[in-house]
């Protein structure tokens, strides 16, 4: 048996545009001659089509398409993700639709509706109710939707109170196959494999997984579709971050693979691919930044040469009287390496103008962070106002360990379309700098080098007001992203509570920051931008 | 019997405070001769706690603060909303904790969890399973909490497969008990009591309904505690937006009222406590907003000097080469009927400065909105630098028409900490203004007359860019708030398909500025800043 695996980048809510990629996909199949192509999740919606759902009119808008794609199914069996709304009580289910040789089937719909961190599934979606296998081209095959193989993994923090794989033992299938919508973190694309391979060896049967790629606001989905044995051993595995049509051919023999992925390589692949999706899908493609001379500009501007071309972006330097000479030489290099444009726009004029403006109204009051905060504006200002005139989308360069301690200006450097690096720590941006000048300097070894600084006032340092990065950082990890309490944190890392309580204090008070900072592309299995929900005023 | 109904107004996470309100409520029942005393659903730890409940040293910190509730019911019944974490599965429940004379007799889960709008229930917890009578005070008393008793009505959009009110009518109560936190929107008052009174005729016995009451982030909970008698009859009814202990004595005869609110009022009372809370509930009380001489500033000043005090609320006028002398006046006029701080700092020289600086970039280029935008961000950029140097909050003054229509200024007019008026349409707008005005002028009357202007450049008006804001208003409520197809709502009004469908992608595509917006007040059934979740990038 043939099957090939689509693993396509559809647009949210481009029911057309889908469809038309779903087809060609079809078309496809048949020139490989296979008996069965499978789509990932939602693939007609796109996914997470959010409120979308909530439109009566966008669910209408899938019947037609949806009748297209069965009539292509001529010659060919087809399972396609779309959201299916049931006649009689218009409850909505995250379903497979089932063609062959052009007529419908069925309807496989999604048992288990994850409804944490990124997933709002509960919010849309009925879970599906009936469990059983499909005859299609001779087999018994068991349909999944993603999440239905993860809780009998033991991989998942949540609980279900069903587990379909577990179901799906008594029944004997000949073939699993999984549609999938699971977004990248670092890690991930392991896990989704050992999720595969459990769920195979425990069914006794290959299971075939078609996982969906591309961006979508802040979610990165990175493809690397998936065929592992009846053993669980995997046997082929789609491209990363980009389309591909596997062919999966079932009786052939062939030897076990290892996944040998470099995570800063997939890293760095998954943020370029967020950021281009960003702009395609908006049907956008300049970007201007503020380089600083520091190193998370400095990422940035690789990450948008990567993802735009080097002519779609446009750096500009924006000295103030606290900038060093260092900076503005390692910007200059930066720039030369990546053979972008570089204007020069000094702040001087209109920051003096504003200190002018404001002196009756700050009578006997001392320079603060106020000051401070005027440059990174005036910066932002003149940002928006060359996206205003030209077009081009701000990136803004703010780090998650930033974010977390809100060591930044909002409406200065937190202004932009979308924050590149908002879910890397400090940490994770130097290994990635590191990875980028593997081969020779990209990023100015000086802007790796320097400690930290805002320039903002004389000889500041970003270490005047922060602890060392290390301890942000694992502080952060340990209570953003594993949730554990000061406490244990303390304990952990052998840090003063004081300290720990102070951090954490600080990362709840930013959050009225972090609300207003441009959506962010999520790399780690917590971010700020998306997936996480506390409140501003609170007194915990 | 007698039933103290306890509508108090926690803090989220402050478990402590919390605990000495609900000591202090069953004090006060003890002294009023209670049999019982009712709190609101998850009062413990305030309502919506959100991600805090993923935190296990949240969960854990609710306990001995049960156990001081538990000791404090000597002599009384105590009811009270609590997160509850049951020791084997470690599965969360939304409960209510039923302690009598110093005992805990048992919990009440949640069935109904309502994820849909603002509300995400089943991020969090796992309904109840066990539907049970409680023998209290002598009574057959049935528990529910907020949703378990709204399916029946028939009043919501959402389908659950259970109706919890069915299946307690074949139990036969004496008494039903509702602990609530059910946010305010327009209308939304009317509607509880209405499923108080349906429930309570459907199960032929009284219903007591105790509601949260304060500002949490967005939402505003607006107590209006309920008691209707076994006809569905309305008997007493909570002090709207502020905290109450209302004593119900079943026993008593008492006449049928009607609630006679002024929807006007209520949305204004509304707002200031939602104002109001926001500020208090941070330890903050001083704000600060720019005054255009329009209507929506305004309104704002006069919300924030009703919600704060007239000493704690400072207005700027910030004229540019484009104010007009009458928009200066009409603020002055304002301030003078408020009583509140004016101070003028007029733009112009920052805006020259900017337009100097970035000559050399525009050569050749026209005058276009980003000209306008730098205004916008250099007032926005005066009123960051006075919070950031005297600890003002800034009052954002967008409406609903204007986040609708992306007529508003990021980092401009849409800075700051609160957006006091973000959920409400221009219509919305000026029938409050005209309220506010209803005994004497407060807002300028010329302020209300003149047509809306954002005056950054000569002669402009809204209507420039914008259809009638009637018009916007219409297609707004019906798109947003009533998830109508373009078609319908052309039909509808009688409005060209490609005039609404214009609007339709203009609320769409400006779904990015939004998502930079302070967090705003929620008062309708469907806001723009907390509850609707649109992807950025999408192409429906």
């Amino acid at each position: 048996m043939r099957i090939l695996l689509a693993q396509i980048n559809p647009i949210i809510g481009d029911i057309q545009g889908n469809t038309e990629k779903i087809l060609k996909g079809i078309s496809h199949a048949k020139k490989q001659h296979a008996d069965l192509v499978l789509f990932s999740e939602l693939c007609l919606s796109g996914y997470p089509p959010q409120d979308l759902l909530e439109l009566p009119h966008f669910l209408s808008a899938l019947i037609t398409p949806l009748e297209t794609i069965q009539k292509a199914s001529k010659d060919i069996t087809v399972i396609v993700g779309t959201p299916r709304v049931d006649n009689t009580s218009r409850n909505v289910y995250n379903s497979a639709a089932i063609f062959v040789d052009g007529k419908i089937v069925g309807y496989q719909d999604k048992f288990l509706l994850p409804t944490y961190d990124v997933f709002y599934e509960r919010r849309y979606f009925v879970p599906g109710s009936e469990r059983r296998l499909w005859n299609l081209c001779g087999k018994r095959i068991a349909i999944t939707i993603c999440e239905d193989i993860w809780q009998h993994s033991g991989k998942l923090t949540t609980s279900y109170p069903q587990d379909p794989v577990n179901e799906l033992q008594q029944l004997n299938p000949d073939l699993v196959l999984n549609l999938s919508a699971s977004p990248y973190s670092l890690d991930k694309v392991t896990s989704r494999i050992e999720v595969c391979a459990i769920t195979a060896s425990s069914l006794k049967c290959p299971l075939l997984l078609c996982n969906q790629v591309g961006g979508n606001d802040g979610l990165i989905f990175d493809g690397h579709s998936v065929f592992v044995n009846a053993e669980g051993q995997l046997l082929q595995c789609g491209k990363g971050f980009e389309e591909e049509m596997m062919l999966v051919n079932l009786e052939e023999q062939r030897s076990p693979i290892t996944l040998t992925e470099d995570p800063m390589e997939s890293l760095y692949k998954a943020l370029c691919l967020g950021l281009h999706d960003y702009f395609d899908k908006l049907g956008l493609n300049k970007a201007c930044l503020g380089l600083s001379g520091g190193i998370d500009s400095a990422l940035v501007a690789c990450i948008a040469v990567d993802a735009l071309g080097k002519e779609n972006v446009l750096a500009i330097n924006m000295p103030s009287r606290f900038s060093s000479e260092g900076s503005v030489a390692d910007s200059e290099q930066l720039v030369k390496n990546l053979e972008i444009e570089l204007r020069s726009i000094p702040i001087e004029s209109p920051f003096a103008s504003y200190l002018d403006l404001l002196a009756p109204q700050f009578v006997g009051k001392e320079p603060d962070v106020t000051e401070e905060n005027l440059q990174a504006r005036i910066r932002g200002m003149i940002l928006m106002a060359l996206s205003n005139k030209f077009g081009y989308i701000v990136l803004s360069t703010g780090n998650k360990s930033e974010l977390a301690m809100g060591y930044s200006t909002l409406y200065g450097d937190m202004c932009g379309g979308l924050a590149v690096i908002s879910d890397l720590t400090k940490k994770q941006v130097y290994a990635l700098a590191k990875w980028i000048n593997r081969n020779r300097e990209i990023i100015p070894w000086n802007t790796i080098k320097k400690p930290p600084s805002a320039e903002l006032r004389p000889n500041q340092k970003d270490s005047d007001s922060l602890p060392d990065y290390d301890i942000v950082d694992n502080v952060l990890e340990a209570y953003v992203e594993q949730h554990q309490s000061p406490q244990e944190i303390a304990t952990l890392f052998n840090y003063s509570l004081d300290l720990v309580n102070d951090l954490v204090k600080r990362i709840h008070r930013n959050e009225y920051k972090r609300r207003q900072n441009p959506p962010g592309l999520r790399v780690t299995e917590k971010s700020f931008s998306t997936g996480r929900h506390f409140p501003i005023v609170h007194r915990f």
